[in-house]
């Protein structure tokens, strides 16, 4: 079996601008980084286009900690369907230098069914995350410099909530003391740094919807409270144009190809135990305005990445996918079902089987927000036929269309049958319109409650005395009327990373 | 008079794919960022046409606050030659997106004697800061982390040298402490940030020759010191390939074009008065391959600048200047005699003729180098005739030829004088080959002591009980052949920055 | 009303040689620090007399912030008791500087049951706190400077735990950085200061036997972990007996005198919310050698003092009482009894009666360590008869002998009463051999679980991954024999300060 | 020969009231800190008394790292008095725990002329340090909580100079963060902890006349700066007279005895490199209330402590020595002749003589005081008797009487020749009226400039521009009034440690 990067290096690759221009892209309207990669302006996007196309979210069931292979379904899906002559195109998130570093490939797919010039994408890429990090850290250099030239006259600052980042992952860096060595260099105090998917100009470079929305958005970033209780925002500092002039760029989505030369969206990439965990919404809607069919994914399990995906994404740009697919690995199922993780690889009927009821918690949650659901399996050489069979059958009983996916090793070839389920769902059993687990009018905790009772299936929510002093402050500034994002872990639909299969009965902990 | 970023506006550009065509580059060859923007790879360039071409260096007398224009100057004779026919092409640092932020310039010239599209780049450009900021910091991050994970069974570094480094302006970041909150974030450490135009990785990338080179000088790194003395180099950490590859696409010299659209090289943007100053090697080769005559600066005054560029860069290049250009105002040459910061705008020829001794202390330096010296004035409008014609003079008396630029009002136009007096000078009266002011096999305190005696004219040279420590330590690591860097005030010839004119008999003192 | 200050200073003080000799102390082993303050040699302490004393323990329902008044009462018995012709000494704790400072009084008692000079007592008294200090700080520096000459050859200490003391409120030393500005001023650490009554010197000291064990508790103490894993010791810095000379003079008992002008002891104060606090037994044991009446008290209310009285103080110092004494007020009972902090001072018979159930709880704890309980009332002029008769029949009903204490106001001849009932109660009802809560062979959690269960009443225990790790270590360690000592706080006998009453079914969690 | 501690413990003591009361103090006055150490209320200073008494200075040539034996010769002085009938009392610092821990003696004397009980004068004696610990460490507090309390509302301080003590050796301490760990915690800051000794609370302590005269001394203490430059005082934060509180009993002078049970008093140790280096202004009035004959000394060499003596503490207090004694040894002759370390106990009478330089320049210093000189020579085994008579004859060549000391081997009979001598001199030759190096109203740079050049014999003296900011603050507050106290190496006249001898023709630095 070759390589990630043995593969990548096979591919004849297209010139971008060919790519581009495949999929209706006018020649001029592309704006190359080098001959294979190319950002898109924002301003093509056709919305007429994308209430057309035909919207296909990939998920997952709980992953284990290598994965399930969401990507690899993605990409495998648009090759698939271009293999059956359908126009698909792909959007997904762009990875982070810092955690890839180092590993052979990132999160760029794998086997056939990868997005390239893989090396590229992971490391500098068109920069985004370059002017997120420069955008992020302007902002706490502005901000520190307001409090210092104003020492003498003003309070300060009651507490500076916002911090740097950088996109290297740098222990050291996490709690930090700034300002040492003398007044020339500032005012002491305690802060750290995050990695950049973290930045929050990461999350709202996401769910912009072009130059204009964006900056409204930094104007309204939280940097800290005034001792008057009062929040202190970018707006206060008067920064908020230069600041998105080093986006200026950033926001454009940007274009790059399959292994099998088909155009593919990389755009944005917030992490999504903090953040949404999507790809930009202008990406999703810069590919729909270019295709017919358009795949995108959430990260992590559906709990946490569909959740915020329906909730928050789709609320905010207004997009409902036709489908769902839930991707399945008998690794993952097996884990779930109390399998040891050395011994995942085996075969193991009873441990399988006890595993459904993670995949049918997730199920049931994408049925919630009035979502088709289909199960994508991706097949390991060491699963046994008696397993995908039990998976299948148990699928069929569940009502759920199952289907392999061999992209991974055959490529759009290996997608095709993948590609007609999915045509023949979406064509016949389409999603009914988005049902969302709450309103935008519900209080803070009424939001977190539907959640963690709907979706994760708690038992109990309980909110620590600062989680109820951040909810306070919340409804204080007036904007309990925006959708809430839970950071927890991704391990599990509890908050114990251990807590496999389905957790039931637990108290679900607010902490902040 | 319209501002810079008016006359920038209002200039036509010419895709980069052109602009660079025009001077020879295979179409092919043109990676672009963008419509305006491109990288050329490294390979192109001509060793053969390096060494037939017109290479003019432009310096400056010691510089006021405000600059003295030798951007400018290096453009507008661009420009000039180009009007007249020849075939030229100007060679120049990128700025830094720290101090330039929220500045309406950059240095990127001025008037009609700009480098465009001036906003791109001011801000990412190519991303090439960004590159070095991310490799930088991974070999940190890299580090810190080599010494956490033995730190049960190594003691660790004696003294660690290698800090950080952020493209912002920020104060707060010099001193800092990291590693704190248990030892999962790491080992508590004193350090800081530096400005990244100060990272030694700008410094090596500016003087590598290639990407061979360059992985050369990054395992070459020194990063701290070991309990026994030795030293810790990137090598010990062997990641300098990863690091290199982070490099890759920063090494190829980026191209753009004036504002009369001709071809302009800005790549590499080191720190005058802490590294070399200078644009890169590779750039000033690339321009030198595509062009007849090629234009480079050094930083600051020539001292400074001028000295780092003969001694260190020309010296490791194998690069030797037909002409040096030293560009004086007369505001410059009155703050040399003088004059308060505040009458420097007035007449007064007391004070202009007194400030003639720090023009010619630069020209005797300049002639030191066996360079033919040039001075070329740039004119403001309050500059009388009377003042012109007295510099004029005193340059004829001194035997160097003066001339008058005028490209910063009107382009190429305005430079035409000043190109047909290069032409002249450089067909008739060339450089002779370099001469260097000290020897590789010097040793460090002499080296120091011959740049001290005849540069910068001091009557002696005192080492501090810590710098003394440090020659030691250079001289164990047997790397004393390698030239010398010296960290000084860029707004006199001594360390005093407030010393104008020309200082005699005081002190040098190294402190580090 | 006169002040506490204005009472102590009307007193007319007895020389302290004086006071000593009259309970039968050699005029010569009496070590004045000045005149009405001396110490006591420890090895006058008489086991014969220890064994034959009649000792009482005053302790309290659980708290009001301003406290229920078990100082004035186990003054003011002392008072009562030699009024009444009996020999009885009182044993104290000695207030900590920081916390009293700038408060009129300490914890010297009040009203006319006081231990005098006040003012001497509540400042540096005889050092005692400050060469806790010493000897606490003298390690730290001494452990540092171990690690730091060694840090080229061993890789110092996995965890720190030892941290620094000072005797001063001072919250920006809770949390610091140390060993900053370069190698010659040590290695930067994360660490902070606790006010000195935490400090693990003064509970060691106030346990301690004679010198020599005070020594071998000094090199027992646990300074940190080795990256083995095995505990780093003062015994491992080889310095025991250096630091133990530092406390030669503060292990000897302080003999001071009341308002009265009898004899009290006052040595040693930890904090009983994180140590025993109670004074040092060498203290109690002084008293005892020369009374026949000792009482002594223990911090806050019987939950956590008392508890930790008996099961640490009398388990090591072979102690145990003939009554117990639970002190209470109108208004900390109507508190329990669920009425507002802010009405407590009014008449409330139904908020008074539901307060009853802390007391009964204290009381059912103190029988069950076989103690004869007393309840001893401290009547404020706003408590109605109506009240004082409502709790008076309420303890009747307990089988509890209940009493008014008018020391206060009325000093010895205001406890008379008490007195009578005391001398009544330990001739013909004395307590029954000590029982303890738990076993030294129990496991920690099943020690830590019986005195949550038994004492404070919790329905569950549940462990922190924390706490799990902590006792795994204590166990390594071989010292699980030892009696565990639980910090919880002082307000309610669960973890929430605010569970006023009697807290049941609540879960008592073990963080730490 | 016997150790210091081995003489120490033969020694009978004798109690200290008897000690007391042989010089005339009443026995009621007498407060007592264990038997052998007292305090003496400071309202016994008899000013006439004061005003007759015979006051002597014992200072020293510039002195090795062991130290040339000030404090032997002050003692034995002493001793050789009372010996001869005089009623001589000593008067010393009293030594600091952190410097003296772990070392076998402190600076109580050595041999046969020594301070007792030596043990308790070295560790906490009567607890001086601490409540000078206590109280800077409270000011710190209450400034901090002063400063947190009203950040909201005011600017807090510009900069604050008051850092905190401790009397420990703890090089970790020297520069710290405080104030981490969330707003509860305070106020994030960069400062330090310095040893007790050099806390300005002992300097004031030790110059103060009585305990109002100290109230107003720590009323006027600078913390810091605000922003508009003005001072900050602890005035300002209203605590002097509760800061007052913790000082009154250390004001009180320490009374103990010398090996031959004559009284001695022990009270004050700043340092003299950083504060004028002298025992308290109270324990030389007391000493010289109840004697004929007062010694007392000065730290480090002449030039160092006898010039803070006269021109800072005399000055202040109206002392005028009738006699100064500089004590010198053979090896420090020789070391400042050049000889090395290593051989200065080896006879070299080339070296020696040269060394004699060192001397001449400290007698010519203390005779410009006025003052009449004799040379005490302690005179060690290995000295040659061609040595001494060298030094003998040198002296008398200088009109200097030159006296052999052997106090440490034969107590007061090895001081009687000195005694006789001492005698003799005050009697027929005593010192003039003392002239001060420079008046009150020359500026801060006159101040300094005639010690540079009077004293250390500077040929310049320069001042850095932090020098010259300090200096303009002291003029702007209005208090350049004051004597200058500075701080500069013990080890040379100069700035430099290692030039032994005379240092002549040095630019002296003014860094601070």
């Amino acid at each position: 079996m070759k390589s990630d990067i043995e593969i990548a290096r096979e591919c004849t690759l297209e010139k971008i601008k060919k790519v581009a221009t495949d999929i209706g892209i006018p020649r001029e309207e592309v704006l190359n980084y080098g001959k294979y990669i190319a950002k898109i302006p924002v301003d093509l996007i056709d919305d007429e286009k994308v209430k057309q196309n035909n919207l296909i979210l990939v998920t997952a069931i709980t992953p284990t900690r290598a994965g399930i292979g969401k990507t690899t379904v993605s990409i495998g899906l648009a090759l698939g369907l271009n293999k059956i002559g359908k126009n698909a195109v792909v959007a997904l998130r762009e990875p982070s230098l810092g955690p890839c570093f180092g590993m052979k490939g990132g999160a760029a797919g794998g086997g056939y069914a990868q997005v390239l010039p893989m090396e590229n994408i992971n490391l500098h890429f068109t920069g985004d995350f370059h002017a997120i990090t420069s955008a992020h850290n302007m902002i706490t250099a502005l901000l520190d410099n307001y409090i210092y030239q104003n020492r003498s006259t003003e309070p300060g600052l009651k507490e500076v909530l916002w911090k740097r980042v950088l996109d290297v992952n740098d222990r050291g860096l996490r709690n930090i003391i700034t300002g040492l060595g003398g007044s020339a260099n500032g005012i002491p105090g305690q802060t750290g740094f995050d990695i950049t998917p973290a930045s929050e100009i990461m999350a709202i470079l996401c769910l912009a919807t072009d130059l204009e929305d964006l900056r409204r958005r930094v104007e309204n970033i939280l940097l800290g409270y005034k001792y008057d209780g009062s929040a202190f925002t970018v707006k206060d500092l008067g920064i908020a144009g230069a600041i998105t002039v080093l986006l200026k760029d950033a926001i454009n989505p940007n274009i790059v190809q399959t292994t099998e030369n088909t155009a593919a969206f990389v755009h944005g990439g917030p992490f999504a135990n903090i953040a949404h965990g999507c790809n930009s919404v202008l990406a999703t809607k810069m590919a729909m305005s270019f295709s017919d069919y358009t795949i995108t994914e959430a990260g992590f399990g559906a709990d946490l990445g569909a959740e915020k995906f329906f909730n928050i994404k789709c609320r905010k740009a207004g997009l409902s996918p036709k489908l769902t697919i839930i991707v399945a690995t008998a690794q993952g199922l097996k884990m779930h079902g109390g399998v040891a993780l050395d011994k995942i690889k085996e075969p193991d009927m009873a441990g399988l089987t006890k595993g459904f009821e993670n995949l049918d918690k997730h199920i049931e949650n994408m049925k919630s927000f009035g979502q088709t659901v289909m199960v994508a399996f991706n097949r390991y050489a060491f699963d046994t036929d008696e397993e995908v069979a039990a998976i299948a059958a148990h699928c069929e009983k569940q009502g759920v269309k199952f289907v392999v996916n061999n992209a991974f090793l055959e490529g759009g070839e290996g997608a095709v049958k993948l590609a007609e389920a999915v045509v023949d769902s979406i064509e016949n059993r389409p999603s009914e319109p988005l049902k969302f687990t709450y309103n935008d009018t519900d209080s803070i905790k009424t939001k977190i409650e539907k959640i963690a009772y709907d979706i994760y299936g708690a038992a109990s929510v309980s909110f620590s005395e600062k989680a109820n002093k951040m909810i306070r402050n919340i409804e204080e500034l007036g904007i309990s009327n925006f959708p809430v994002c839970i950071a927890k872990t991704q391990f599990s639909f509890s908050a114990d990373p251990k807590a496999y299969g389905v957790s039931k009965g637990f108290d679900f902990k607010i902490n902040d």
